[in-house]
């Protein structure tokens, strides 16, 4: 096969952001991953200058590959991956993974909150790569660019719309079908396939009358329109729904349990393979701040515990990995304990929301390797991610936000993978660094979650986040709303106590985890404040006393965040890259100066005490 | 003249707020206000069952009138002005006022914020009675009514669109002419003349290439464009600007003064008789919290002051009447004093940004009032009052907030009109109720801005209000922010000194009111928090401490305001204002309850003390 001779070479200026070396552009004609992979191989192994080991389709091995400097042996969508996987290493330079090599979550998702309008919710990347003004349209170029970072990252599926359906949005399973066939015709030979957020509601608008998951009418309705959907998309991996969270519709309107809800989505869908994967992302966001006996953490267990075992068998519940939603540190959700017979996904972000909108730097392979460390040993069947993708140059607004969707790729492959590694990767892919500059690139990553938490939020205090863009600090903006999120300071203390003497979230949990975090000895520092209420002298096991090491933290962590800055300018990226990261940086640091001064004066305000070391605390 | 007899008289049911015996429709054709002062004296007194008083044109009386049982005298407008006098004073069963009358505010401006795509910055009375989808347009009945009400209530300049120009509406002065001229028709019989809010930066658009007031091709443009709106609005009021204020453009662009850029402007239009009036809403909005010497309530006197005696004869300097923004309660501004060679206009807000947005019930008259007394003797030349009209069917929302427009027209022809007085005429007019329920009414709407201030904020402690939409509390919402406006509560006190001990706002009143304001034995307690910082143990005159004053107003001020539920429920108004006034309540209670709380709890936290009368207060 002389795949590029017989072709129109092709080599756009778009951004390749960890594949530099695929200078290329894939052309539209190929099919299947197999046909991708031998592109791929051919026109990457000329780019590097390599032989080109042969490929042996074995489609027994799936999404495993084998791979040597001879032969690319692998399934169906593995053979893409093993392509992928060699390129990859020689592209890096490293050794090539021995032995035969699987995806540790069968499903790898990518959760799109793109709107219609072309709006992205939490989007930090500019507008949706596939809608604008109600229509569903794209760049060819730009998608196939994109489905190809995904396949070279091990991602199999990609929700393309908001779970909170909003909009024309709610008719992709209805007039868009027919585009939304084409936009799941340039993703499949990369062995992505689509899925799609469907409104519960969505019979209502057709003359049900009701959405009621028991009537025959709407399981009905449902059945048809799954089979007209997988008509159009006989891949689609299955729908997406947010039900009876802030504000969408869902079974409790009808008295039915969230079992109910999702059975009969996946009945619906059953015929065809597909799967329902149900947000619980459940709580009450109309609380009074005055009540302090309902405890938002709380809510996903107690709703779902004991539906446990009532799901059907391709229905997925997908859990945030916290209890509350994305932030910088929470504990592992205990609902991810508690549901041992229900397929379960756990959910993260890669979207910085909360964790610095793609302006702070935050890699977040850490993060997610803490997670493995506290999962249950049985494990769950899927991860998935809330997007970080837009329609900027680089896709991921800062460039090195492009780490994160790559990372996450590795770890959904691989939860134990050790983070330094996984960055190194894909700062080595994305700019070939001297190898002094590229460790401290890795070290600067690396650091950057703990170093965003400790300006921001380093004993587990939440949500003292700026209200609805949730960048920046207001320490009591949460503090008197409906969201259910509180810490409750004042004169002399912080905190919420979460253990049986308080919400009792914490027996939630197996009893060890329990006991670890209710006992203050054990409970970790970073943890301490989410479940503890503690008075501003309580001493620390270091000896500060709590105010002093939340001034030391936010002075520490803001005079990190300004070397961070240093190290960046040493790094001297290629260009536009460079330009990129070091305005982004200027706003870091100017975020980081808020954080530390508005978090010191407002706990000085507070406890009227001053700083052991003198720093300026405002008045 | 049979005016109504030889034509279709019309009775459509559009809402005629405080004139439903006026109860025929204007009919389209009539073009002077005398032709008006005509058809309603002639359908009025049909409607009332009264003998009509002859009209007795007199040019020379210009806006004034004189009315007895058998004539109505007055000029241009003030024939119409006298037959809405004669008219009501009957309908109000009031004898009627004797000898010439005449208005005090020679301008009474009501400054529309409509934006062209029909939204209304701080509207609360639904869309755009004239702006929508970027055009101009409006239903006639609907808006000569409302010129109606405008006649009636003596007021004779409109500003039709929003000082934050946006969108199509900068092209007033352009594209738009034609349809101007058409709105000023349908005003003009009621003696309102169209101002329209222009872009400063408006040259830019059509490659003047600067805005540079000082600059020939600048001039030219502007006495262009001038000379094209006035050929299709004769009577055009001018042009009304906000410049260099939150980010709008203006002079300082240039460095050039204000006085250089409204001049420029001012020239522009004085060959038609125009005047511009410019804003003196200008500040840092970009204020560093950290930042304790500047403080915002000084900017407008730091920039006009030193200006004062170079404006142009035709420019009117429009000052709020406060030094912040429309807060509940705020000391007069000291611009207002200290521009005594220069023409100035007091801004009021009907539109209740700060007060309640038309859900909770604040009466204007008693603030304005409360002004006059305080303005200087030599008095100023205008008032403007930023509309609370909507397409909403009641034209203000709430339908009491009806009060504040027909009230303002009271205020602005009488500045020391009597506030109870007032507020009955309207009501009065409005629902001609039994004399008790009147009464109650009356009262009612004479203590809703004391109630309203009580349970938000007592001691003129400003904006602990929600940031952007500006209802309901959060005491510390701006606390970090950008906008100057800081209280700097601590565990100890709260408040910033503006005495000369502090910023020095105090310093830019004339020697008496300085020293009343700086003296805390003089200070008002409704103004101790904007000029003093004090301490909770602070004790005020009738001995309380400050914090305990804080809890008893809070708890007291909600009191207050569930009892104006009681009141309302007793009034048993006609439909639909009794549904549209009691759906209103609940939700002032709501926020009443909301603002006790919140605050009592804020300060609860930083002082510990508990209040001495045991009431709930939060945790």
């Amino acid at each position: 096969m002389k795949l590029i001779i017989e072709r129109k070479i092709v080599m756009s200026n778009i951004r390749r952001t960890w594949l530099p070396f695929l200078n290329v552009d894939v052309p539209e004609d190929l099919k299947t991953p197999a046909d991708v992979a031998a592109f791929e191989l051919e026109a990457g192994c000329a780019a590097l200058g390599i032989d080109r080991p042969e490929l042996k389709p074995d489609d027994a091995l799936g999404e495993g590959y084998e791979i040597s400097d001879h032969a690319i042996t692998g399934g169906k969508t593995g053979i893409l991956y093993g392509a992928y996987a060699f390129l990859t290493a020689k592209a890096a330079g490293e050794a090539l993974p021995q032995g035969l090599r699987k995806p540790y979550y069968p499903l790898r998702m990518i959760n799109c909150w793109d709107n219609a309008d072309g709006s992205i919710e939490r989007g930090y990347s500019g507008r949706s790569l596939w809608f604008e003004g109600g229509r569903l349209d794209w760049d060819p170029l730009r998608v196939r660019q994109l489905a190809r970072m995904l396949g070279s990252a091990g991602l199999n599926v990609l929700c393309v719309n908001n779970v909170n359906v909003k909009g024309e949005a709610e008719l992709l399973i209805e007039d868009y079908l027919p585009r939304l066939a084409r936009l799941a015709d340039e993703f499949r030979p990369f062995g992505v396939r689509l899925m799609v957020s469907i409104d519960f509601s969505r019979p209502m608008a057709h003359g049900v009358g009701t959405a009621d998951p028991l009537d025959e009418g709407v399981q009905r309705w449902w059945a048809e329109r799954a089979e007209a959907v997988y008509a159009a998309v006989p891949d689609l991996a299955g729908f997406l729904v947010k039900a009876d969270s802030e504000h969408r519709p869902g079974p409790f309107t009808y008295g039915r349990t969230h079992a109910e809800g999702a059975n009969m989505l996946a009945r619906a869908v059953a015929p065809f393979g597909g799967v329902v994967v149900w947000r619980a992302f459940v709580y009450n966001c109309m609380q009074d701040w005055r009540d302090t006996s309902t405890d938002r953490p709380k809510a996903a267990y107690d709703t779902y515990a004991p539906l446990d075992g009532q799901f059907d068998d391709n229905v997925i519940l997908q859990v945030k990995y916290g209890p509350f939603d994305f932030q910088v540190r929470e504990p592992v959700s205990p609902t991810l304990y508690a549901m041992k017979r229900t397929h379960v996904a756990m959910e993260v972000q890669l979207a910085q929301e909360y964790t610095g909108h793609q302006i702070d730097i935050f890699a977040m392979n850490p993060l997610w390797r803490e997670l493995t460390e506290q999962l249950p040993p049985e494990g769950l069947c899927a991860v998935a991610a809330v997007s970080n993708l837009g329609r900027d140059d680089n896709y991921t607004g800062h460039p090195f936000a492009a780490a994160n969707l790559y990372g996450f790729g590795l770890y959904a492959w691989d939860p134990w993978v050790e983070p330094a590694e996984a960055l190194r990767r894909w700062a080595r892919l994305t700019y070939r660094l001297p190898a002094d500059k590229e460790d401290a690139l890795t070290e600067l990553l690396l650091n950057s979650r703990g170093v965003y938490e400790q300006y921001t939020a380093p004993l587990g205090l939440c949500w003292m986040v700026r209200p609805h863009d949730h960048y920046g600090p207001s320490p009591s903006g949460y503090e008197y709303d409906l969201w259910g999120t509180y810490h409750r300071a004042d004169r002399d203390a912080v905190g919420i106590d979460r253990t049986a003497s308080g919400t009792g979230y914490a027996e939630q949990y197996p009893a060890e985890i329990r006991d670890r975090y209710s006992n203050l000895d054990t409970c970790p520092d970073n943890l301490k404040l989410f479940f503890h209420r503690l008075r501003y002298d309580y001493v620390m096991a270091d000896g500060r006393t709590l105010i002093q090491r939340i001034y030391d933290d936010h002075f520490e962590g803001c005079a990190a965040a300004e070397a961070m800055g240093e190290t960046l300018n040493a790094l001297e990226l290629p260009e536009p890259d460079n330009a990129e990261a070091a305005g982004r940086m200027e706003g870091q640091i100017k975020n980081a100066r808020e954080w530390r001064d508005v978090v010191n004066t407002f706990f000085h305000r507070l406890s009227g005490v001053d700083d052991a070391k003198g720093r300026k605390i405002y008045d």
